[in-house]
Protein backbone atom coordinates (compact mmCIF):
# COMPACT_ATOMS: atom_id res chain seq x y z
CA UNK A 1 0.00 0.00 0.00
CA UNK A 2 0.82 3.12 -0.47
CA UNK A 3 2.47 5.45 2.21
CA UNK A 4 2.55 9.16 3.22
CA UNK A 5 4.85 10.52 5.28
CA UNK A 6 3.44 13.35 6.62
CA UNK A 7 3.21 16.23 9.82
CA UNK A 8 -0.25 16.65 10.22
CA UNK A 9 -0.79 20.35 10.69
CA UNK A 10 1.15 21.07 7.24
CA UNK A 11 -0.72 22.50 4.94
CA UNK A 12 1.69 20.76 1.87
CA UNK A 13 0.81 17.38 3.84
CA UNK A 14 -2.52 17.99 4.10
CA UNK A 15 -3.02 18.80 0.36
CA UNK A 16 -1.84 14.67 -0.17
CA UNK A 17 -4.59 13.77 2.19
CA UNK A 18 -7.07 16.22 0.92
CA UNK A 19 -6.68 14.67 -2.75
CA UNK A 20 -6.42 11.30 -1.93
CA UNK A 21 -9.42 10.84 0.07
CA UNK A 22 -11.00 12.26 -2.82
CA UNK A 23 -9.66 10.33 -5.01
CA UNK A 24 -10.88 7.16 -2.80
CA UNK A 25 -7.23 5.80 -2.69
CA UNK A 26 -6.58 3.12 0.51
CA UNK A 27 -3.01 4.84 1.97
CA UNK A 28 -1.41 4.50 5.25
CA UNK A 29 0.10 7.94 7.02
CA UNK A 30 2.98 7.39 8.58
CA UNK A 31 2.92 10.76 11.41
CA UNK A 32 6.55 12.82 10.51
CA UNK A 33 7.08 15.52 12.89
CA UNK A 34 9.55 17.79 11.21
CA UNK A 35 8.84 20.41 13.93
CA UNK A 36 10.94 18.16 16.14
CA UNK A 37 13.61 17.09 13.30
CA UNK A 38 11.60 13.68 12.14
CA UNK A 39 12.66 14.47 8.41
CA UNK A 40 16.56 14.96 9.92
CA UNK A 41 17.01 11.22 10.79
CA UNK A 42 20.08 9.74 8.74
CA UNK A 43 16.66 7.04 7.82
CA UNK A 44 14.94 9.59 6.40
CA UNK A 45 17.70 11.54 4.50
CA UNK A 46 18.46 8.62 2.65
CA UNK A 47 14.80 8.53 1.21
CA UNK A 48 14.48 11.93 0.72
CA UNK A 49 17.68 14.18 1.26
CA UNK A 50 16.36 17.11 0.81
CA UNK A 51 14.64 16.33 4.53
CA UNK A 52 11.09 17.72 4.26
CA UNK A 53 7.63 16.65 4.23
CA UNK A 54 5.39 15.07 2.38
CA UNK A 55 6.94 12.18 1.11
CA UNK A 56 4.90 9.46 -1.10
CA UNK A 57 6.46 5.95 -0.86
CA UNK A 58 5.11 3.23 -3.39
CA UNK A 59 5.15 -0.70 -2.73
CA UNK A 60 8.05 -0.92 -4.19
CA UNK A 61 10.27 1.20 -2.29
CA UNK A 62 9.97 4.13 -4.99
CA UNK A 63 10.06 7.99 -3.66
CA UNK A 64 8.43 10.98 -5.01
CA UNK A 65 8.63 13.97 -3.04
CA UNK A 66 7.61 17.97 -3.07
CA UNK A 67 3.77 18.01 -2.57
CA UNK A 68 2.80 19.16 -5.82
CA UNK A 69 4.37 16.69 -7.97
CA UNK A 70 2.68 14.04 -5.72
CA UNK A 71 -0.81 15.88 -6.41
CA UNK A 72 0.64 15.66 -10.48
CA UNK A 73 1.25 12.00 -10.17
CA UNK A 74 -1.84 10.87 -8.35
CA UNK A 75 -4.18 12.94 -10.55
CA UNK A 76 -2.88 11.67 -13.86
CA UNK A 77 -5.72 10.84 -15.87
CA UNK A 78 -7.91 11.81 -13.59
CA UNK A 79 -10.57 14.79 -13.59
CA UNK A 80 -8.46 16.38 -11.07
CA UNK A 81 -5.35 17.14 -13.57
CA UNK A 82 -6.92 19.28 -17.07
CA UNK A 83 -6.38 16.63 -20.16
CA UNK A 84 -5.78 19.91 -22.01
CA UNK A 85 -2.52 21.18 -22.13
CA UNK A 86 -3.12 24.37 -22.05
CA UNK A 87 -5.31 24.38 -19.25
CA UNK A 88 -2.86 21.58 -17.68
CA UNK A 89 -0.17 24.72 -17.99
CA UNK A 90 -2.43 26.83 -16.26
CA UNK A 91 -2.81 24.58 -13.22
CA UNK A 92 0.50 23.82 -13.42
CA UNK A 93 1.60 27.51 -13.13
CA UNK A 94 -0.50 28.06 -10.02
CA UNK A 95 1.07 25.52 -8.59
CA UNK A 96 4.24 27.08 -9.13
CA UNK A 97 2.97 30.56 -7.70
CA UNK A 98 1.44 28.68 -4.86
CA UNK A 99 5.26 27.23 -4.05
CA UNK A 100 7.43 30.64 -4.84
CA UNK A 101 5.08 33.32 -4.04
CA UNK A 102 2.53 32.39 -1.27
CA UNK A 103 3.88 29.60 0.62
CA UNK A 104 6.69 31.48 1.75
CA UNK A 105 4.81 34.37 3.45
CA UNK A 106 1.94 32.67 3.85
CA UNK A 107 2.49 29.24 5.26
CA UNK A 108 5.73 30.71 6.64
CA UNK A 109 3.83 33.21 8.96
CA UNK A 110 1.62 30.49 9.83
CA UNK A 111 4.57 28.67 11.09
CA UNK A 112 6.05 31.33 13.07
CA UNK A 113 2.97 32.16 14.83
CA UNK A 114 1.75 28.58 15.89
CA UNK A 115 4.96 26.47 16.41
CA UNK A 116 7.56 28.91 17.48
CA UNK A 117 8.22 30.11 20.97
CA UNK A 118 6.71 33.50 21.88
CA UNK A 119 10.02 34.57 22.15
CA UNK A 120 11.22 33.50 18.80
CA UNK A 121 13.60 35.95 17.10
CA UNK A 122 11.82 34.38 13.61
CA UNK A 123 8.84 36.84 14.87
CA UNK A 124 9.96 40.34 13.45
CA UNK A 125 9.94 38.81 9.98
CA UNK A 126 6.12 38.98 10.44
CA UNK A 127 5.36 42.16 9.36
CA UNK A 128 7.02 41.52 5.96
CA UNK A 129 5.84 38.01 5.29
CA UNK A 130 2.21 39.47 6.08
CA UNK A 131 2.75 42.14 3.74
CA UNK A 132 3.82 39.94 1.50
CA UNK A 133 0.81 37.02 1.91
CA UNK A 134 -1.60 39.82 1.01
CA UNK A 135 0.30 40.27 -2.37
CA UNK A 136 -0.22 36.81 -3.11
CA UNK A 137 -3.72 36.77 -1.85
CA UNK A 138 -4.29 39.91 -3.57
CA UNK A 139 -3.33 38.05 -7.20
CA UNK A 140 -5.52 34.95 -6.16
CA UNK A 141 -8.63 37.27 -5.64
CA UNK A 142 -8.50 38.90 -8.70
CA UNK A 143 -8.15 35.23 -10.59
CA UNK A 144 -11.14 34.61 -9.03
CA UNK A 145 -13.16 37.20 -9.63
CA UNK A 146 -12.88 36.25 -13.29
CA UNK A 147 -13.26 32.21 -12.71
CA UNK A 148 -14.53 29.69 -9.93
CA UNK A 149 -11.12 27.90 -10.39
CA UNK A 150 -7.65 27.61 -10.55
CA UNK A 151 -7.50 24.54 -11.86
CA UNK A 152 -8.88 25.10 -15.84
CA UNK A 153 -12.72 24.54 -15.78
CA UNK A 154 -13.30 22.89 -13.12
CA UNK A 155 -11.93 21.90 -9.25
CA UNK A 156 -8.59 20.14 -9.59
CA UNK A 157 -4.69 20.00 -8.48
CA UNK A 158 -4.07 23.94 -8.15
CA UNK A 159 -7.10 23.96 -5.96
CA UNK A 160 -6.34 21.48 -3.95
CA UNK A 161 -2.51 23.21 -3.67
CA UNK A 162 -3.48 26.59 -2.87
CA UNK A 163 -6.73 25.98 -0.43
CA UNK A 164 -3.94 24.10 2.01
CA UNK A 165 -2.51 27.26 3.30
CA UNK A 166 -5.06 29.97 2.46
CA UNK A 167 -8.04 28.98 4.22
CA UNK A 168 -5.49 28.32 7.26
CA UNK A 169 -4.12 32.34 6.56
CA UNK A 170 -5.46 33.89 9.76
CA UNK A 171 -3.72 31.34 11.63
CA UNK A 172 -0.57 33.67 11.05
CA UNK A 173 -2.52 36.86 11.11
CA UNK A 174 -3.52 37.43 7.59
CA UNK A 175 -6.96 37.83 7.59
CA UNK A 176 -9.07 36.97 4.27
CA UNK A 177 -12.01 39.96 5.38
CA UNK A 178 -10.54 41.87 1.96
CA UNK A 179 -11.25 39.03 -0.27
CA UNK A 180 -14.67 38.01 -0.73
CA UNK A 181 -14.07 35.61 -3.67
CA UNK A 182 -11.31 33.80 -2.02
CA UNK A 183 -13.68 33.35 1.17
CA UNK A 184 -16.41 32.12 -1.31
CA UNK A 185 -13.58 29.92 -3.73
CA UNK A 186 -13.31 28.42 -0.05
CA UNK A 187 -16.73 27.46 0.62
CA UNK A 188 -16.59 26.12 -2.48
CA UNK A 189 -13.23 23.94 -2.24
CA UNK A 190 -15.17 22.58 1.53
CA UNK A 191 -18.26 21.48 -0.36
CA UNK A 192 -16.11 19.29 -2.97
CA UNK A 193 -17.12 15.28 -3.16
CA UNK A 194 -15.16 13.68 -0.37
CA UNK A 195 -13.81 16.41 1.27
CA UNK A 196 -11.74 16.14 4.24
CA UNK A 197 -10.77 19.06 6.44
CA UNK A 198 -7.25 19.68 7.49
CA UNK A 199 -6.82 18.51 11.31
CA UNK A 200 -6.97 21.63 13.84
CA UNK A 201 -2.91 22.53 15.60
CA UNK A 202 -3.18 21.03 18.72
CA UNK A 203 -3.67 23.06 21.80
CA UNK A 204 -0.23 24.41 22.46
CA UNK A 205 -0.06 25.72 18.90
CA UNK A 206 -3.62 27.02 19.01
CA UNK A 207 -2.78 28.79 22.30
CA UNK A 208 0.37 30.40 20.53
CA UNK A 209 -1.61 31.48 17.63
CA UNK A 210 -4.71 33.10 19.51
CA UNK A 211 -1.90 34.84 21.53
CA UNK A 212 0.06 36.39 18.42
CA UNK A 213 -3.06 37.90 17.01
CA UNK B 1 4.46 34.26 -32.86
CA UNK B 2 5.01 33.49 -29.42
CA UNK B 3 6.28 36.18 -27.58
CA UNK B 4 8.27 35.86 -24.49
CA UNK B 5 8.49 38.64 -22.02
CA UNK B 6 11.87 37.96 -20.51
CA UNK B 7 14.81 39.73 -18.68
CA UNK B 8 17.87 38.95 -20.49
CA UNK B 9 20.66 38.33 -17.12
CA UNK B 10 17.81 36.29 -15.73
CA UNK B 11 17.64 32.82 -15.01
CA UNK B 12 14.29 31.98 -15.04
CA UNK B 13 13.67 33.84 -18.62
CA UNK B 14 16.94 32.20 -19.73
CA UNK B 15 15.29 28.78 -19.13
CA UNK B 16 12.39 29.85 -21.48
CA UNK B 17 14.75 31.08 -24.38
CA UNK B 18 17.34 28.00 -24.00
CA UNK B 19 14.44 25.23 -24.38
CA UNK B 20 12.47 26.98 -27.36
CA UNK B 21 15.90 27.12 -29.08
CA UNK B 22 16.40 23.49 -28.39
CA UNK B 23 12.70 22.84 -29.79
CA UNK B 24 14.07 25.52 -32.89
CA UNK B 25 10.57 27.43 -32.26
CA UNK B 26 10.40 31.02 -33.85
CA UNK B 27 9.36 33.97 -30.96
CA UNK B 28 9.69 37.04 -30.41
CA UNK B 29 11.98 38.43 -27.40
CA UNK B 30 10.19 41.45 -25.41
CA UNK B 31 13.03 42.76 -22.68
CA UNK B 32 11.29 43.86 -19.80
CA UNK B 33 13.86 44.42 -17.28
CA UNK B 34 12.74 44.12 -13.97
CA UNK B 35 15.28 45.52 -12.01
CA UNK B 36 14.25 48.72 -12.98
CA UNK B 37 10.69 48.25 -12.34
CA UNK B 38 9.55 46.99 -16.13
CA UNK B 39 7.04 44.53 -14.68
CA UNK B 40 5.49 46.72 -12.25
CA UNK B 41 3.37 48.85 -15.48
CA UNK B 42 0.11 48.60 -15.28
CA UNK B 43 0.03 47.42 -18.42
CA UNK B 44 2.43 44.25 -17.84
CA UNK B 45 0.40 44.06 -14.65
CA UNK B 46 -2.66 43.66 -16.95
CA UNK B 47 -1.33 40.57 -18.36
CA UNK B 48 0.16 39.20 -15.42
CA UNK B 49 -1.01 40.63 -11.85
CA UNK B 50 1.98 38.76 -10.10
CA UNK B 51 4.14 41.48 -12.23
CA UNK B 52 7.34 38.82 -12.62
CA UNK B 53 9.29 37.80 -15.67
CA UNK B 54 9.04 35.19 -17.77
CA UNK B 55 5.78 35.58 -19.49
CA UNK B 56 4.63 33.81 -22.69
CA UNK B 57 2.27 35.33 -24.92
CA UNK B 58 0.30 33.93 -27.83
CA UNK B 59 -0.65 34.72 -30.85
CA UNK B 60 -4.57 35.15 -29.84
CA UNK B 61 -3.31 37.11 -26.64
CA UNK B 62 -3.50 34.10 -23.78
CA UNK B 63 -0.89 34.19 -21.49
CA UNK B 64 1.52 31.78 -19.68
CA UNK B 65 3.71 32.59 -16.37
CA UNK B 66 5.95 30.34 -13.90
CA UNK B 67 9.36 29.83 -16.11
CA UNK B 68 8.83 26.00 -15.09
CA UNK B 69 5.27 25.84 -16.28
CA UNK B 70 5.91 27.58 -19.83
CA UNK B 71 8.96 25.09 -19.96
CA UNK B 72 5.95 21.93 -19.62
CA UNK B 73 4.24 23.52 -21.67
CA UNK B 74 6.60 24.13 -24.40
CA UNK B 75 7.86 20.86 -23.86
CA UNK B 76 4.61 18.92 -23.88
CA UNK B 77 4.61 15.73 -26.50
CA UNK B 78 8.38 16.29 -27.06
CA UNK B 79 11.13 14.51 -25.65
CA UNK B 80 12.19 16.68 -23.24
CA UNK B 81 8.84 16.27 -21.34
CA UNK B 82 8.78 12.51 -20.06
CA UNK B 83 5.85 10.22 -21.54
CA UNK B 84 6.18 7.99 -18.23
CA UNK B 85 3.91 9.51 -15.78
CA UNK B 86 6.26 8.55 -13.23
CA UNK B 87 8.94 10.06 -14.55
CA UNK B 88 7.03 13.40 -15.07
CA UNK B 89 6.35 13.26 -11.88
CA UNK B 90 9.66 13.02 -10.67
CA UNK B 91 10.72 15.49 -13.40
CA UNK B 92 8.32 17.78 -11.68
CA UNK B 93 9.75 16.86 -8.07
CA UNK B 94 12.72 18.67 -9.31
CA UNK B 95 11.20 21.40 -10.88
CA UNK B 96 9.23 22.34 -7.71
CA UNK B 97 12.72 21.92 -5.55
CA UNK B 98 14.46 24.17 -7.73
CA UNK B 99 11.90 27.01 -7.25
CA UNK B 100 11.38 26.75 -3.47
CA UNK B 101 14.86 25.01 -2.21
CA UNK B 102 17.22 26.29 -4.93
CA UNK B 103 16.27 29.29 -6.39
CA UNK B 104 15.28 31.30 -3.83
CA UNK B 105 18.79 31.36 -2.37
CA UNK B 106 21.24 30.43 -5.37
CA UNK B 107 19.78 33.18 -7.54
CA UNK B 108 18.77 35.45 -4.91
CA UNK B 109 22.62 35.45 -3.98
CA UNK B 110 23.94 36.18 -7.32
CA UNK B 111 20.75 38.97 -8.04
CA UNK B 112 22.39 41.01 -4.58
CA UNK B 113 25.85 40.56 -5.71
CA UNK B 114 25.38 41.53 -9.71
CA UNK B 115 21.82 43.96 -9.14
CA UNK B 116 22.31 45.66 -5.94
CA UNK B 117 24.51 48.57 -4.93
CA UNK B 118 27.52 47.60 -2.98
CA UNK B 119 26.17 49.35 -0.02
CA UNK B 120 22.82 47.22 -0.04
CA UNK B 121 21.66 46.31 3.51
CA UNK B 122 20.39 43.14 1.43
CA UNK B 123 24.25 42.07 1.28
CA UNK B 124 23.62 41.10 4.91
CA UNK B 125 21.65 38.24 3.95
CA UNK B 126 24.10 36.80 1.74
CA UNK B 127 25.78 34.20 4.61
CA UNK B 128 22.58 32.37 5.06
CA UNK B 129 21.48 32.75 1.05
CA UNK B 130 25.06 30.86 0.53
CA UNK B 131 24.73 28.16 3.07
CA UNK B 132 20.99 27.45 1.95
CA UNK B 133 22.33 27.29 -1.89
CA UNK B 134 25.08 24.67 -0.87
CA UNK B 135 22.11 23.12 1.00
CA UNK B 136 20.38 22.52 -2.87
CA UNK B 137 23.92 21.74 -4.30
CA UNK B 138 24.65 18.83 -1.90
CA UNK B 139 21.54 17.48 -2.67
CA UNK B 140 21.89 18.03 -6.20
CA UNK B 141 25.26 16.50 -6.14
CA UNK B 142 23.96 13.17 -4.51
CA UNK B 143 21.41 12.69 -6.76
CA UNK B 144 24.04 13.34 -10.15
CA UNK B 145 26.46 10.51 -8.28
CA UNK B 146 23.91 8.03 -9.48
CA UNK B 147 21.67 9.51 -12.25
CA UNK B 148 22.91 11.47 -15.45
CA UNK B 149 19.98 13.40 -15.74
CA UNK B 150 17.12 15.27 -13.43
CA UNK B 151 14.85 14.43 -15.86
CA UNK B 152 14.37 10.80 -16.31
CA UNK B 153 16.38 8.96 -18.31
CA UNK B 154 17.62 11.98 -20.83
CA UNK B 155 17.60 15.77 -20.37
CA UNK B 156 14.56 17.69 -20.52
CA UNK B 157 12.77 19.92 -18.42
CA UNK B 158 14.15 19.41 -15.10
CA UNK B 159 17.74 20.06 -16.28
CA UNK B 160 16.98 22.91 -18.20
CA UNK B 161 15.10 24.67 -14.95
CA UNK B 162 18.41 23.55 -12.96
CA UNK B 163 20.87 24.71 -15.21
CA UNK B 164 19.86 27.98 -14.90
CA UNK B 165 21.15 29.22 -11.91
CA UNK B 166 23.39 26.44 -10.91
CA UNK B 167 26.16 26.96 -13.41
CA UNK B 168 25.95 30.96 -13.21
CA UNK B 169 26.02 30.22 -8.91
CA UNK B 170 29.51 31.41 -8.31
CA UNK B 171 28.30 35.03 -9.40
CA UNK B 172 26.80 34.48 -6.04
CA UNK B 173 29.78 33.88 -4.17
CA UNK B 174 28.71 30.26 -4.47
CA UNK B 175 31.31 28.18 -5.60
CA UNK B 176 30.92 25.14 -7.78
CA UNK B 177 34.77 23.51 -6.58
CA UNK B 178 33.05 21.39 -3.94
CA UNK B 179 30.48 19.42 -6.83
CA UNK B 180 32.55 17.44 -9.50
CA UNK B 181 29.04 15.76 -10.25
CA UNK B 182 27.70 18.76 -10.86
CA UNK B 183 30.35 20.37 -12.68
CA UNK B 184 30.23 17.59 -15.40
CA UNK B 185 26.23 17.72 -15.81
CA UNK B 186 26.84 21.32 -16.38
CA UNK B 187 29.34 20.16 -19.46
CA UNK B 188 27.05 18.05 -21.10
CA UNK B 189 23.83 20.12 -20.71
CA UNK B 190 26.53 22.33 -22.21
CA UNK B 191 26.82 19.82 -25.06
CA UNK B 192 23.18 18.91 -25.83
CA UNK B 193 22.12 19.84 -29.29
CA UNK B 194 20.95 23.70 -29.93
CA UNK B 195 22.36 24.74 -26.67
CA UNK B 196 22.33 28.59 -26.10
CA UNK B 197 24.41 30.29 -23.74
CA UNK B 198 23.36 32.50 -20.91
CA UNK B 199 24.19 36.36 -21.92
CA UNK B 200 26.85 37.52 -19.99
CA UNK B 201 25.70 40.29 -17.00
CA UNK B 202 26.60 43.53 -18.26
CA UNK B 203 29.57 45.25 -17.21
CA UNK B 204 28.31 47.33 -14.31
CA UNK B 205 26.84 44.37 -13.41
CA UNK B 206 30.10 41.75 -13.60
CA UNK B 207 32.19 44.86 -12.10
CA UNK B 208 29.78 44.48 -8.58
CA UNK B 209 30.08 40.58 -8.76
CA UNK B 210 34.04 40.93 -9.03
CA UNK B 211 33.71 42.99 -6.19
CA UNK B 212 31.36 41.02 -4.16
CA UNK B 213 33.93 37.86 -4.43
Amino acid sequence: MTSVYGFSPSGNCHKVRLLLAQLRREYRWVETDSSIGATRTPEYLAKNPNGKVPMLELDDGRVLVESNAILCWLADATPYLPADAWQRAQALSWMFFEQYSHEPYVAVARFICGWTPADSPRRDDLPRLRERSHDALRVMERHLAAHPWFTGGQYGVADVALFAYTHVAPHGGVSLDPYPHIRDWITRVQATPGFVPMPAPDAAAQGRIDASA
